[in-house]
């Protein structure tokens, strides 16, 4: 069912002992997004956690809390797209009493479910917190900031709006630490990562005249370099950069066999409908999904899905 | 002498045929700012043209208007931090009525200058404009959001501010052309300039124990990618972006055998203090200046500068 955000926070007040899900490989938006809500709620007096399959961003670390033990009796899902993003085994079967999110193919697996078109689902949190009358900490606004600046490349992408820049504005007067979410988030690439980015900028390959674009980082690259592969969030943007590109691929190797694939689009594409051919989902503009025969026969698919979307 | 925007606009408003200068190799907040200026004193019945000893970059063509001819009776310098920015020759000794600025370094050369403390000069202009009482069209917002764009990598970069971001609400608002400005200062590298984005970032140099990093676009490097000068202005902020790094320095050789240098800084330096060193000058944060005596000494008197003043 969806709901609107006084519902939202309504079934936030009236709840206790919170568990807040952040979706697997988690992003700025959703632990940003989450740890915002934990703030808040632990301030009203709620005993609330953040939980996620995977480990968080090293780059977030200053967000960063630490967190009580307890059994969850409410569970809500902060950025979740889908419940295959809760996990892979038993977490995706649980129980989700609210969902926040932002992605439009989320299909309502939770109970309850705040959907929005905002570029970030920060956007949306940022709204429940003023429907909860709940101070705004300056740490609270630092995790939203970072929500925002996350979804948005640091409002770069084309989904910021003026709504996006003004609670930005907001965030920032009520204390948002700018200057370490723009250094933690757009200027801490480790040495290893910048040749992450030398290698796959050095070996683009080009289809359809020039309007489709692929990248990778091989396992082979990644080894060599010593990255780590939650550095490697930022490298989805690069193909979609050069002049002339329509979709934008960025495969990523990992140690477990499966491809990691990113796709962004011009207006000439959707991302979220190539990505749906595999199992994955997103936005229109920027979408994922994992593949698993290995990386040439992965960027064969990715690339003839992608001229289907594109017509040529 | 210093003025305030009131003044500014007084002179403005009270002027005609007006010469609009932007600063050599002119970047997005120069063209930026003197072309909304441009666009709003023709609206308001005044000749004006726009001028510069160098071309217009090409990914801002956007904001090219065709310019009428005539004998300028008053000169405007538009985010030109030194009479040695408006060209080589009898430009710096031109008299200019009306500066409007932001870099601190800026020595009042013009007979009056508005010099403030913004992330843009495109700031103060739309402060301006505002003070002039004239409409804003969208055309104009688009040529303001530009220079602001520019100016702080898209309000990524420390000199952003609530004010920055919430004139860039306001001008988005107005009809400024966001998807436009975005994807043409951000996403519309040639494939000549990637290929000198990952010869450069193959080969980043680092001293002073990782905390100074130095890389080089060649003219071999430029001959063998095909890139254009004046698409480099995005290699500047590379290198600060590693972790450790305090001073970023980017070399650029060109074909009349000068060295163009980009400083970039962290709190722990002052670029503007490196760059006035070789006679150069700019922001706290980022500041140039040129070079003359090949690239390999062009690295070692920076390094030596930086170390300097990294007292290590």
């Amino acid at each position: 069912m969806r709901i609107d955000t006084q519902r939202a926070a309504e079934l936030l007040r009236s709840a206790d002992d919170i568990l807040l899900l952040c979706h697997r490989d988690p992003d700025g938006d959703s632990y940003g997004s989450a740890m915002a809500l934990f703030d808040v709620l632990t301030a009203m007096g709620r005993r609330a956690r953040v939980g996620c399959v995977s480990p968080f961003p090293k780059n977030l670390d200053f967000l960063d809390r630490p967190m009580p033990d307890f059994t969850p009796r409410f569970v809500a899902a902060i950025d979740c797209a889908s419940p295959s993003m809760l996990g892979d085994g038993a977490e995706r079967e649980r129980r989700v009493d609210l969902c926040i999110d932002h992605h439009p193919t989320n299909p309502l697996y939770a109970v309850e479910t705040l959907l929005v078109d905002y570029a970030a689902t920060g956007e949306a949190v940022y709204e429940v917190i003023l429907a909860l009358d709940a101070p705004l900490s300056p740490y609270c606004a630092t995790a939203l900031f970072t929500a925002l600046s996350a979804d948005t490349g640091g409002f770069r992408y084309a989904n910021t709006t003026t709504r996006t820049l003004r609670v930005a504005a907001y965030l920032m007067e009520s204390g948002a630490d700018f200057n370490l979410i723009r250094q933690r988030l757009f200027e801490s690439k480790s040495r290893g990562m910048i040749a992450v980015e030398a290698a796959a900028l050095s070996n683009v390959r080009y289809y359809a005249g020039g309007r489709i674009a692929v990248i990778a980082a091989t396992l082979d690259i990644m080894g060599r370099s010593g990255a780590d592969e939650t550095e490697l969030e930022g490298l989805a943007s690069k193909p979609l950069q050069i002049d002339g590109v329509d979709v934008g691929i960025t495969l990523k190797e990992r140690s477990d066999g499966s491809i990691r694939v990113s796709v962004r689009s011009t207006e000439a594409a959707d991302a979220a409908v190539i990505c749906a051919r595999f199992a994955g989902g997103g936005h229109i503009r920027a979408a994922g999904c994992r593949v698993w025969d290995g990386i040439e026969e992965a960027e064969r698919r990715l690339v003839a899905a992608a001229r289907e979307q594109l017509a040529c």
